[in-house]
């Protein structure tokens, strides 16, 4: 029996008729092919990964599982329609709390048509991806209040989220006491989530350490998928010992992927570092109190030149 | 007794009664200010960076000395001008081989004017700035014809260099046989200028970790500056222990250094990380025929989907 996935925090929806992703309940998601090339581009770098002798192994587990194309019938009821078969990487869990990281300053690639390119740049520098080299494409937290309730921005907030936000959003996705304008985020979870040998950190640093290397492929507009549950989190954060908090980490969208030519992914690459020093903040000043302390000033707008550093 | 220095690739020059540096001959390059700004930004930034508590002494030293400022009488005879008083980075070289790369797949900051915006993002997609994560500003290799003898491409062909054209001229760089189409550069000097444990590799390693955490700059339009002396290079080659080639790295032209704000300089470090990486191929692929082992084609065009990595 397919339905539109409960838990969806960007991209295109199966809600109310619409064209979107199905899930069977057994564990596979089923995306529907855009009809103007994007879906095929995106088969076309699934069956590369998952065949290229030059992808290792480990780095394999960073994406969804693949089970190749199927024919269903559309969401839409438009009528039989093919679809990327992937693991659905919800599976299992009730109440995820998730987060949707767009990576890298630049969504458009180097020779893409002038239109797309436009579009792309506006978006890119309306958001944070310019000044940070990522922006969040979608969240959604489980509240402390019940276990199906959910803190979740409109994805019109979410786009207008600044530098301030997306910091904010970090810790709170980390913590355990509400979202609100009076508190700051306890960012309780941090260590459990973020940290760790299983935690985020660490698996984004693998992740770092391949795209320092690897030519193959470059992304534009994938996103970093973040993925966990609260009581797996609180459980973990309770034990001396560290405890995995089963923290799910994947790369997922993959219709703007090009060859990489003998060239590494400099723009996927230096948003991942953005992104991981984001992390290492949190954890490293759950308080988010030291960062006055490391400050410059180069205005020198009434000609005097000194240094005012804080 | 002030001159226009002899050996210049990028920048404005002196030249010709225009407005441009001068060196003393004694170790010291003025730079003149500009009128509009850029001038007073790069001695906020100097005087910032030499002051600052955070940042560490081993950084400093990829920055050229910094000795303040001192009114000049103006190469372009336009009368006394204020200048930055900088080390001269080939003082003491008779015939340096130069190179100046523009690091950062964009050379604007996020919230420039919309004409800067416009200037440099036509100039970041023609070039392989965007490409690549850097590009090449200029470029002179001594000739092995003759100490006094220099191959230098002219400014409009520099800025013509595509891909293929930049991975060749970061191997012609340290090659002992001259440019020429019908012969591959040999990199004979490879391991002597880019490797080792005073090499540009090393060097730009070290400073890549200090990019992975430092929040308190973000560098738009500024250059790794390499300079060095084939015979030093030759000597050093035919040295078993390693002797140095006495390479000299540097960061220059700082007009447009913004503040970082904590957020780390992901499109300074992208680019960093990309001229790792080709340096990388040069010393561990001297004869250049490795790169075609890894490769991925993703076109789609004839619907069918299979891999075709060779």
């Amino acid at each position: 029996m397919l339905k539109s996935p409960e838990h969806q925090v960007a991209g295109h929806r199966a809600q109310d008729g619409q064209l979107g992703p199905l899930v069977d309940g057994c564990g596979i998601f089923y995306k529907p092919l855009q009809g103007d090339g994007r879906g095929d581009a995106e088969v076309a770098f699934y069956t590369s990964l998952f065949s290229h002798p030059a992808v290792p192994p480990h780095i394999l587990s960073f994406f969804p599982g693949f089970h190749g194309t199927l024919v269903l019938p559309a969401s839409d009821a438009s009528g039989p329609r093919p679809h990327l078969a992937l693991d659905d990487l919800l599976a299992g869990l009730r109440s995820p709390s998730l987060i949707d990281l767009k990576i890298g300053g630049r969504t458009w690639p180097p020779d893409c048509p002038e239109d797309y390119f436009q579009k792309c740049i506006v978006k890119d520098r309306e958001s944070t991806s310019v000044a940070l080299g990522f922006r969040v494409s979608g969240v959604q937290i489980q509240d402390p209040a019940g276990a199906d309730a959910f803190w979740r921005p409109s994805r019109a907030a979410v786009r207008r989220y600044m530098v301030e936000d997306v910091r904010r959003v970090l810790r709170q996705f980390v913590s355990a006491n509400p979202p609100s304008p009076d508190q700051k985020p306890d960012c309780a979870l941090a260590s459990a989530v973020y940290g760790g040998p299983d935690g985020v950190l660490a698996q984004l640093m693998e992740l770092k350490a391949w795209f320092e290397e690897q030519t193959l492929f470059h992304f534009y507009s994938a996103s970093v998928l973040l993925v966990y549950e609260k009581d797996a989190a609180v459980a973990a954060a309770g034990q001396q010992a560290g405890k995995s908090s089963g923290v799910r980490m994947k790369l997922v969208d993959f219709a703007h992927v090009m060859e990489g030519q003998g060239v590494i992914d400099h723009n996927f690459l230096g948003g991942l570092c953005s992104l991981i020093k984001f992390m290492s903040d949190v954890l490293n000043d759950p308080e988010a109190g030291g960062r006055e302390s490391i400050k410059v000033q180069l205005s020198c707008e009434d000609g005097s030149l000194e240094n005012l550093g804080i």
